[in-house]
């Protein structure tokens, strides 16, 4: 059985072009016990993934050349030896942008798609919303009544974190490029508010959607939108950054003075959701129950055809989707 | 009965001068009901000051000019109505600089002199080493073997926070502007080690007292100091800052970019300790435990004669002092 799979053929400068990815060819053997081999489905495009294309990287890891592109992703077994993960098993992994894989099924966590649809599980139900979950259900932690400032609003984790901090029963702007995004954040996905940083009025229209400052800000973006929210902070905010997507092209912004911290006892605290992978099965059940009471969702930014992940992978960075970018194999 | 106040004559650019300060005469009538004549003993004299006397302040709030100068002082009841408060009593308040005072006594603390001498009230069990007893406890809560890295380590706040630090189990290293100082730190105050900032071989001793890097930072300097110990934060490292006395004269130093937030899961938290002072007699029995042990002490530098207040404050914000200001009146 054969594999279809990208490799890392040349890192980028700035935003990713499609000559940085290549596809091979490898032979899969038969799967050995305890082996899988599953056949892709869908794979998840994310942002973390840039900073490891550069030679170095302190976040996860600097890639080789001709390593393997990792990434989560959803497939059906299609061989196994292992009764718990019969032919037709539905199973998430870490398996990388490829068309199939061996994988040893202790790597495997079953999903349920009678559950959730199929692409919910890398979307509501992935790993780019349990980030959010983690941050502001454990990190950020609004309550009834605070404001909640989430940037890159409408992308995969932004939009979940408004989410679950409305669910908290904080008031939610977002912010996003475009007045689209900011459109679909609020009429779909119940964000009290969205400002659109790419108009020469922003910075009015963020005060007068925060009229009483930033309590909680869910930041993955950095740079000039960062100190935007950062210099509305209220005392006793938190601001809890999962990524710096504006950063990740190798231009590092300066941060804001630390003098503000003291006098607003602010917080800031960064975290990386691989650290508490752990939690995922609680997170999972909690967000099926809002997920079933129609208290959460997000769009899925769909790119059909396995050879246009590089594509999809760059229109993400460029900020074209809303919502949770995927790639549908089949 | 007369007393000696100063005031805010001139707002002060860097460094102040003697001449940002006046004193003028104040006539006291007798107490009331519900208030004590107070024959102030010590007075504290503390960096939190300077950034007041800028025309605007976030900090505490600015002081107008005229206004007299606050600050937490000692004193010895003279006359007073109140059954508890009876002539000789010793209080603390935050009586300001002056020699004495009419004071409500809802705003007196008994202190104890039987229990510790007077000026510990000020230094060990005053306000700034509560500063430190907070940050330490509540927020960096450094656990055995951890490195704990202090900065104004001779200072008021820096002394108590890094001997707290080592009692909960950390290997203290601090940082000061001096050899004698660093030297006291270590012989007198038990830390591990401590680097003197005024070196050119700075960085590389900071890194030979912390070959591990630094789990937790008790921040209060800021600039590049602040710079140095962030660059070498471990994982999961906590940072916390209670004052930039680097910036109090008014330049703002930038801050370090935030990815290292997200990929060493850092916290940076800001705290004021004015808004914790329910938590004082907590923090008193606590300390007078440990002194009482000899594991806790600080040294006071003490300058004597009311009208050297203004050059008391101006030698601590230059670094003279080692351990705990303050102006002992009579």
């Amino acid at each position: 059985m054969a594999a279809e799979v990208f490799f890392l053929a040349k890192r980028p400068v700035g935003i990713p072009t499609t000559d940085c990815f290549e596809s091979r060819v490898e032979n899969l053997g038969a799967p050995g016990p305890g082996e899988a081999l599953v056949e892709i489905r869908y794979i998840s495009i994310d942002p973390a993934l840039r900073p490891r294309m550069n030679a170095e990287s302190a976040y996860a890891g600097a890639l080789e050349l001709g390593e393997p592109i990792p990434s989560a992703a959803l497939g059906i077994v299609l061989e196994c030896d292992d009764p718990d993960f019969p032919k037709g098993t539905a199973v998430f992994g870490r398996f990388g942008w490829r068309t199939r894989v061996l994988a040893p099924t202790s790597s495997l966590r079953k999903i349920a798609p009678e559950r959730a649809p199929f692409p919910k599980w890398l979307s509501v139900l992935g790993l780019s919303s349990f980030t959010a979950w983690y941050g502001i259900t454990r990190i950020a932690r609004p309550v009834k009544g605070e404001t909640l400032v989430v940037t890159g609003a409408a992308g995969a984790t932004g939009s979940m974190a408004g989410q679950i901090g409305r669910i908290l029963g904080a008031k939610v702007v977002g912010i996003a490029g475009g007045d689209e995004k900011c459109r679909r954040m609020v009429e779909d996905f119940r964000f009290d508010g969205c400002v659109n940083y790419r108009t020469p009025d922003f910075q009015r229209h963020l005060s007068e959607a925060c009229p009483d400052g930033v309590d909680v800000a869910f930041e993955n973006v950095g740079g000039d939108i960062m100190k935007s929210v950062f210099e509305r902070m209220r005392e006793d905010g938190r601001m809890v950054i999962c990524g710096l997507i504006s950063e990740y092209n190798g231009e590092f912004n300066p941060g804001p003075n630390f003098w503000p911290f003291v006098y607003k006892s602010l917080r800031v605290e960064g975290f990386r959701a691989s650290k508490h992978w752990a939690l995922v099965p609680q997170f999972i059940e909690e967000a099926l129950g809002w997920y079933d009471e129609g208290k959460l969702d997000q769009p899925e930014f769909i790119t059909r055809g396995f050879s246009n992940a590089p594509q999809a992978f760059i229109d993400m960075l460029s900020g074209k989707n809303i919502g949770k970018s995927m790639v549908e194999v089949g």
